[in-house]
């Protein structure tokens, strides 16, 4: 099957918009086409999040196009009403409304999850976007901010803010709706997408929210419910909540996460699945994105064509441009999850903790062989930290699993008061470093070494590969003293043969290619093979470097580096991190300490500024880590030398 | 007036347990016994929580004493009943408690914050404390934790947790809730301290916390209420809430801040204060300690003879051994909080935030003047910063305010979030770094320029003085491009003449003493303090080196340092912080690039492992960066080179 890509243009929206029908006609077909839209940027990018943008959309059409004063005043004018989506992921479906609307162009929108399109979760740097998101928990607070920074200014407009549902299980929701009741903000509105679908599991199953509507009235705000899929109700919904009586108002939408498709609409796509939600996260393969396109395109035609305006066009987009995999084949997640389940065995005190990324972290394996020691906590990292820290208080090896963006920050005091105790649990951060680089900012993680490397007594390990990543685990579990963190490369990635027998050597580092005059520093599977290629290339204009594999992020076995670097002429460190805090201070401070930085030249290559959205070439080009930019850096170092 | 010490001795309170009394009337006299030595060894540190100490006092009395299993069983039974306080800071009760129960031994009750004694809060170290605790909001969920490793591992007990009222702005409290409540963990009980009253103001004031029955039955805990101090309620309620029916379970009690001392009690305290409550936190002076203490002992001798114990003796406890004042004479958070009135004069966008410590950050001032641009946010610091992000977004210029050791780590995803927006926000670190060390790690902050280290265009800094502090802040509103992290030190300090017209200028130090054999970098004034002192002691042994004042902490003029460390034969950094991302790795790389690391030795005194508690010749000494230690060190240094 060969899919192509079609766009429903921006000219279709202005047609219906003036078109000679009632408003709820209008919202619910653009509404659908912009479905059409962000499948195909989600299809197009290989990946983006369907369910989510599907059941927000409605709601977001009605704003933009029939109740909020933005497009009319401008997304510049200080009295223009506010609107951002907290949540972030249904990003595809906020960008196709954004279009509809005329703000956002054309090569933007097509262009989900590249450098100069958009990013995989809102970027203040796309046009049309009030506020980053996509790290769950925020959006109240930041909405109060805004609305404060109105009344203070003394400027109109009202802010509203859509959360998912999931995301209450966040504890920031509750201190926003405390503080913005207290503070009388009532120029602030939150609509909860209540669609009941988490990453692939119901809310319901995963924790629990119970009853937002009384939830939210006893901390003080002013709650309407309604259909997230019936404009008359969105309409009445917002036009209820329009004065300023002082309080803050919350508008919980019923919608349907995966709206608009049969097949991905939630209850019926997750019975059909075995009780997981397929269209969280991820492209449809071609014949579900052509059933699905189909499916929506056909509803929207006969509407279009009722409306009076003829038969609906669509323009063929470009195939995107093909991106290497660069020899990805290997996702280290599982040789992780398999190891965990098989040290789970013979170790009764193993104890897994998720916050609702079991499948992504590849510990739902675990939670069905030992139930009984798998604690699925939600997104609620800062309470899952804690409870680690009171398993290992009463004697359990906890081994907590989350996203590192979300892991290394987020709890990271309730990480230190662990550490004060000499807790011993094993913090594991998946989705570390630059890659991948679609989902943007929010989901890379270039600052976690930096945030562990202070604590007492931690040792910090990233492995290339699945080998070394069941290698480091058993260290972690069997050997280390205190608490650990192992970085996890999320997704394919290019696998490597690391000796035939390797072994995991305290602080030591595996040489994978021989040079003298230069030795350059790489850990995890992709800059590892980024290093590699720099290698290749620089052999082959006769400058021959040593790659190292470092999985020992801070911990040196001194004699091993003292011999590795004897006789190199430069030393180099290509970090999947910022140039602050990772492996290149740690092995700098080291080699000082030792006394081998002499006169030879000591370069760190790290991710510089915030990490650049889009492809992996993209972001490796962007930050300069390229093998290209790297062959440049290299030899100019050696030049000066 | 002479202050003197009296304890009352251990045997008083086991003559008490075996008298012919009935439990509420023993419960009550050992309760007020314990306020009594709370009091005395809050007085003899020179700091401590009276307010929170007293409203705890009667239901911690009654737990170990005649609720839990835990003193009958032993505090290393697997079976017992687990109790901790979330809170923390009501430690000298506890403490009080866990002597008069036999646990704590005398010497370590009566050397409160000193490090041979206890911790100003509390830490598995000292003998009957189960979890670390003080940073706020963290204790269900370690207690969720506990009860969870109780039910894995078939453990009988309980575990019991007292929370403030207070922070229950915290979100994490709410995560902890609504897992606890999913996750079925039964043999949880919560208890609040509800007295009504947060650092110095009422939690009504600060951020209403509306009816924690109801919140908490919504979420779904069996909850019964209790006055605090009735031991018939008390007692009632816990036997209510015995049953493991799988509600983890709430009670509520009512309690008086101060409890016990007339003249302390909420709500007349704040009355007779101008609506600020005076007794949270620090000792009381001679004349309010000994009518507080006089006032209970009374009360409490009639008790005992009642009680048919014949007349309470006291035991003399000497006076604590005399600390040096290091020269303290500055509150340098005064002049910042001076130089935030002044520019906020000229600067109508100035923005300030307050997580409940404005007495503290001394940033009431600028709350009174502009209390329409001044925002008190509870204690809930994520909501805080996301805020403060929202702010920036409308164009205002926010100055965050908190402790460091929860500025820089509970929300430091939400401060990512920011810096990944580019927005303009200054976050002032107050009590950052090692010092005042009483309070222990909790309060400690050693890993807050790692923390904010890695963010895309951050600049720190600290200043040694309250001219220095004016400068850094009208550097960081006027002249910075992007974020800002200012380190403050918290309470008096040393105070230094910087030159007659000093001008702080980016990425330069300032020389106060000269001399050419090493250059010692320190920053904040206790540290520069003991940097002097070194250089002192060096010279009079002829050894002569040139201390200089750092503020900047991640950013350099290389022509500045290039020829400040033209001459020197070593290069030694101090840190107010971990040696691990702090000053010394960023100048250590810094040095890389400008090529000013060779031949001589280049060495980094930090604060390693969890930092010391204690007063401060205590912790400088625990390691190794009081002046006697520094000299030896230098010197080894020295003749290594």
């Amino acid at each position: 099957m060969t899919v192509e890509f079609q766009l429903v243009p921006q000219e279709t929206f202005e047609r219906i918009r003036s078109a000679d029908a009632g408003d709820f006609d209008k919202a619910a077909l653009i509404a659908d086409l912009c479905r059409a839209n962000a499948l195909m940027t989600i299809k197009r990018a290989g990946s983006g999040h369907i369910g989510s943008s599907f059941s927000a959309l409605d709601i977001m059409v009605w704003l933009y196009f029939f109740e909020l004063n933005t497009a009319a005043l401008g997304f510049d004018h200080p009295d223009r009403d506010l609107f951002f989506s907290s949540k972030g992921h249904d990003a595809p479906g906020l960008y196709a409304a954004l279009y509809a609307l005329g703000v956002l162009p054309e090569s933007m929108l097509i262009n989900l999850r590249r450098l100069e399109g958009t990013c995989g979760h809102p970027d203040v740097r796309i046009p049309g976007i009030e506020s980053n998101s996509g790290s769950l928990g925020m959006g109240i607070s930041k909405g109060k901010g805004m609305a404060l920074a109105k009344r203070i200014q003394n400027r109109g407009g009202r802010v509203v803010v859509m959360t998912g549902d999931g995301e209450w299980q966040e504890g920031q929701i509750y201190e926003s709706l405390q503080t913005a009741a207290h503070q009388r903000v009532g120029n602030l509105i939150a609509v909860v997408d209540h669609n009941k679908v988490q990453s692939d599991m119901p809310v319901e199953e995963i924790v629990s929210l119970g009853d937002f509507d009384r939830k939210a009235e006893l901390f003080g705000w002013r709650v309407i419910r309604c259909l997230g899929h019936d404009f008359s109700q969105i309409q009445r919904a917002f036009e209820t909540m329009r004065a300023d009586d002082g309080r803050p108002k919350l508008i919980v939408a019923d919608t349907i996460k995966g709206k608009g498709v049969s097949f991905m609409e939630h209850p019926a796509a997750l019975q059909e699945n075995g009780g997981l939600y397929r269209w969280h996260a991820g492209a449809p393969d071609d014949e579900a994105y052509v059933n699905a396109h189909r499916e929506i395109i056909e509803r929207a035609g006969l509407a279009y064509h009722r409306m009076g305006l003829g038969e609906l066009l669509l323009k063929p987009v470009g195939a995107p441009p093909a991106v290497s995999s660069n020899g990805a084949t290997e996702v280290i997640a599982e040789a992780y999850g398999a190891a965990l389940v098989e040290l789970g065995e013979t170790l009764p005190t193993l104890t897994v903790l998720d916050a609702d990324l079991a499948s992504d972290c590849k510990v739902r394996g675990f939670g069905e062989r030992f139930p009984e020691r798998f604690i699925e906590n939600g997104i609620a990292e800062q309470d899952m930290v804690s409870a680690a820290g009171g398993l290992a208080r009463q004697g359990l090896l906890p081994v907590v699993n989350s996203f590192s963006s979300f892991l290394a920050a987020r709890p990271n005091e309730q990480i230190y008061a662990n550490a004060c105790e000499n807790d011993r649990i094993i913090y594991v951060c998946h989705y570390a470093g630059l890659f991948p680089a679609g989902p943007g900012h929010t989901h890379q993680s270039v600052r976690d070494i930096s945030l562990f490397g202070a604590l007492p007594d931690i040792t910090i390990l990233q492995p290339c590969n699945g080998v070394e990543a069941k290698a480091i685990l058993r260290y972690c579990v069997e050997e280390a003293s205190g608490a650990c963190m192992i970085r996890i490369n999320i997704g394919p990635s290019p696998s490597f043969d690391l000796t035939e027998h390797y072994q995991l050597r305290f602080g030591q580092g595996v040489s994978i290619t021989r040079g003298g005059d230069a030795a350059l520093f790489a850990y995890g599977p992709h800059m590892l093979n980024e290093a590699l290629q720099t290698a290749d290339r620089l052999s082959q204009r006769g400058v021959l470097i040593e790659v190292i594999n470092m999985p020992w992020l801070n911990r040196f076995d001194r004699d091993w580096l003292k011999t590795a670097l004897r006789n190199h002429k430069a030393i180099f460190v290509l970090e999947d991190h910022s140039p602050t805090g990772g492996l290149g201070d740690r092995l700098l401070a080291e080699m000082n300490r030792a006394g081998l930085v002499y006169n030879r030249p000591f370069h760190v290559f790290g991710v510089e500024g915030v990490p650049a959205w889009g492809t992996m070439p993209e972001a490796l080009r962007h930050h300069g880590l390229d093998r290209e930019s790297l062959v440049a850096k290299i030899e100019n170092a050696l030049a000066d030398a």
